[in-house]
């Protein structure tokens, strides 16, 4: 043992177990299912059913204007991992105009070997990766998590849909790793009458451990912790069950936010809080069309998921570093899954790919400093970009809620509101002359700026007064 | 000087200025004017402009419940005053069924010589009462606040209505006690243009100077702190102006919430916040139906002002009492602007009139034990009970938002909303088979309950699974 190793290690001791940690900081990406963005305490539901996550709010950093790529899980959480659009890495449709994009779970696609992953960049810097939860980029051999970079993964390639009951149409598998290890409503039960599962507590129980053995172990980790328990059919364990005012999907919500309480928790109390960053959101906007038992709420947005209003898109968000996020800070950047991407390889010392387009923005700027970096939001459904917003202002090319055969049958992404020529049931084009919102007035979309009114506006004195009266 | 007042002084000088204080608390209730339940950054505005109204709620007890008892100005303020309905109070109308009590403005009556109201009641200990800001109780001399019980006064009998320039229509006075000493947009200025004005900064220094005098003077105090900067047109002084992303909503909303907290941080500075209950809330929904530029945001609410769905009388409130209620503590209480007189009378220790009924409810086991007490809500217009709430339902007895006639000139008092069958546009009697609502799982009142499945769920295993699926 050379002098110099001895000092370390006497220094290490007396400081403290992590003081002495020289990796890079651990990266863990809680990503929700279906979550809204008005689902949590801070973003004003009614129940303040997130105690846990309105003091990690209060301890770092809150994101109003948090965006997904996609208001759909597989696009979505393809755009996370490869910081990337869904039309440029893949999962879009061109078949359905302005459909989304639901790859894995109709066809037998996935992931594509070409793209570059989180996971795989964070290996070059010696980082153990570890999924939990839902996966959905691809459920054949080919597309799982351990052949795209991650070296762990407890969970499932898919929602947990069913139970099927034939040999046809098996339940969906649960993996340990590389192996099957049982499937939904068979070893992981699921019971859609009472609404209990304990899947939410395996997959707390997953993520506490791979943070111990990675924190003795003085690795640094990425864990991506995917639950999907606010995914219909909700479902919360017998603790949870009945305890929210909301019903069975806010107990869903109370279960999981007690779950990334105690993760924060148990990262404090291995010291190595100071030294890991931690982003909540959410895949996509409240599934407002499956009603008041098995969705959540978009706040005062503007529909639901699978559309390109504000409700499909808008995702709560939140930061948390201490002792580098400053506490208790609200940032109004416009930003994206698909910064997590890039957020992450900067904080970590990786390089970006340079052979490709990365769409993903670092944050470090907003995150360490609260700067505010120009950047526009993008708004697809399958290969069809419907919006675009800019600052405060959002121009719709394209409006459409959902079709009039579906609408018909009862499937409605717009319950309860109805905007005149904004939540169409028809596809229509305003390319020529396009809708436009101001946000930060109008966050919920219901006043269109009339377009002479804006052109007179800006060539005036600046757009305050613009809109209706 | 008595060995006794000699052991006195020296006990307060060395214990400090306030420890020696021998009376009830002082008493401040903030009361805003169309201010909606979701204007607040605790309540899920995603401009987040409040932090001094969010750090008010993590020092004290937020009310996710709190209802007005009116849908409007003169009723609501009439019945947190007196502590009765308006149907008891004497602002209602029966000239046109479900129609709101406009009765100050439109009329030449007021309140009642008959009722009394919380200033008169707090003399009896000793109470120097001061209002700020609006009253609305009726403009002709026996109706003003010093007829009333108040002491003090700095404000208008009516909102800011104007400007008017005739000699048959002048502008509002503004009263300083019960001197007039000019009128809006004449001393007082309202630029509507620029919606510049410094009146929130006039209350703010009136309420401030009050507050400082009565401690001085060591004299118990009730301040009815009632600005009406984000009433239609809304206005803010220069400071403010341009800093919200909402606009000059936004700037109104800006510029109180600097200004309450100014006022608690008064009260830290004096030492006397250990002894001061004050209370934050609204007069009735935000007036959806004066567009993006003039109005607020009921959140995840139906419509606003003016009608008896949640968004018309669901308020914003806080309780914040250093040292006598816990901090950061959410109480999910059905309450209401009723229950700030009976609270108001119980911790200062007077008994209400045992001559009438008072609606009111004492929320001290709320407050001071997170108890939650039995009570139903009452949803009114006018003479008509449109609505009641216990517990977590909701029951529509009438529904109607605003007539066709109205609808068709472009009034709007549910703008972007839209259940069929609920906001309706005719008024609608569902007195034999009522419209049902679980407003836990569903505050948007976006899914009726069939009331089949309702006696079904209820004679079977529960409520749980009530609703559409």
């Amino acid at each position: 043992m050379s002098l110099k190793t001895v000092i370390c290690v006497l220094w290490a001791v007396c400081v403290g177990h992590t003081e002495g940690i020289q990796h890079g900081p651990n990266i863990i990406i809680m990503l929700m299912d279906d979550m809204g963005w008005g689902d949590l305490g801070v973003f004003g539901e009614p129940s303040k059913e997130t105690p846990n996550l309105d003091v990690m709010a209060a301890q770092g950093m809150l994101f109003p204007n948090f965006y997904t790529a996609n208001p759909l899980c597989s696009p979505s959480r393809a755009a996370l991992l490869t910081g990337r659009l869904p039309v440029r890495n893949g999962f879009y449709t061109t078949n359905a105009h302005a459909r989304n994009a639901y790859t894995p779970q109709e066809i037998v696609g996935g992931i594509s070997q070409d793209e570059i992953l989180l996971p795989e960049l964070l290996k070059k810097k010696d980082y153990v990766s570890k999924i939990i939860g839902k996966w959905h980029l691809g459920h054949r051999s080919q597309y799982l998590p351990l052949k795209h970079g991650f070296d762990e993964w407890f969970g499932s390639p898919n929602c947990h849909f069913g139970p099927y009951n034939n040999s046809v149409r098996p339940n969906i598998p649960v993996y340990n790793n590389s192996e099957m290890t049982g499937r939904y409503y068979e070893e992981f039960e699921i019971n859609v009458k009472t609404g209990e599962s304990n899947l939410t507590q395996i997959y707390l129980k997953e993520g506490l451990d791979f943070i111990s053995q990675q924190a003795t172990a003085q690795r640094p980790f990425f864990l991506y912790w995917a639950p999907d328990a606010t995914h219909s059919p909700v479902y919360a364990s017998e603790r949870f069950l009945g305890k929210s005012q909301r019903g069975r999907y806010g107990d869903a919500v109370m279960e999981l936010d007690d779950s990334i309480g105690q993760i924060l928790a148990h990262l404090v109390s291995l010291g190595i809080h100071n030294n890991t960053l931690v982003f909540f959101t959410s895949d996509n906007g409240a599934a407002v069309m499956s009603g008041a038992h098995q969705s959540g709420s978009n706040g005062p947005f503007l529909c639901g998921k699978e559309t390109t209003f504000e409700g499909g898109m808008r995702e709560p968000a939140i930061a948390w570093w201490p002792g580098r996020i400053p506490a208790g800070t609200v940032s109004y950047q416009l930003a994206s899954v698909m910064d997590l991407f890039s957020t992450s390889l900067s904080v970590t010392g990786v390089l970006p790919p340079d052979d490709r387009v990365i769409d993903g923005l670092d944050l470090s700027p907003v995150l360490f400093n609260n700067s505010l970096l120009d950047r526009p939001i993008f708004y697809y459904r399958g290969n069809q970009m419907m919006a675009v917003r800019i600052g405060q202002y959002k121009v719709h090319y394209w409006t459409w809620s959902n079709s009039w055969e579906e609408y018909n049958t009862g499937i409605n992404f717009c319950p309860g509101q109805e905007v005149p020529g904004v939540t169409t049931h028809t596809q229509e084009e305003h390319t020529m002359q396009p809708l436009i919102f101001h946000l930060g007035q109008d966050p919920g979309e219901r006043y269109p700026i009339r377009s002479e009114v804006m052109c007179l506006s800006v060539l005036g004195n600046g757009v305050k007064t613009v809109g209706p009266g």
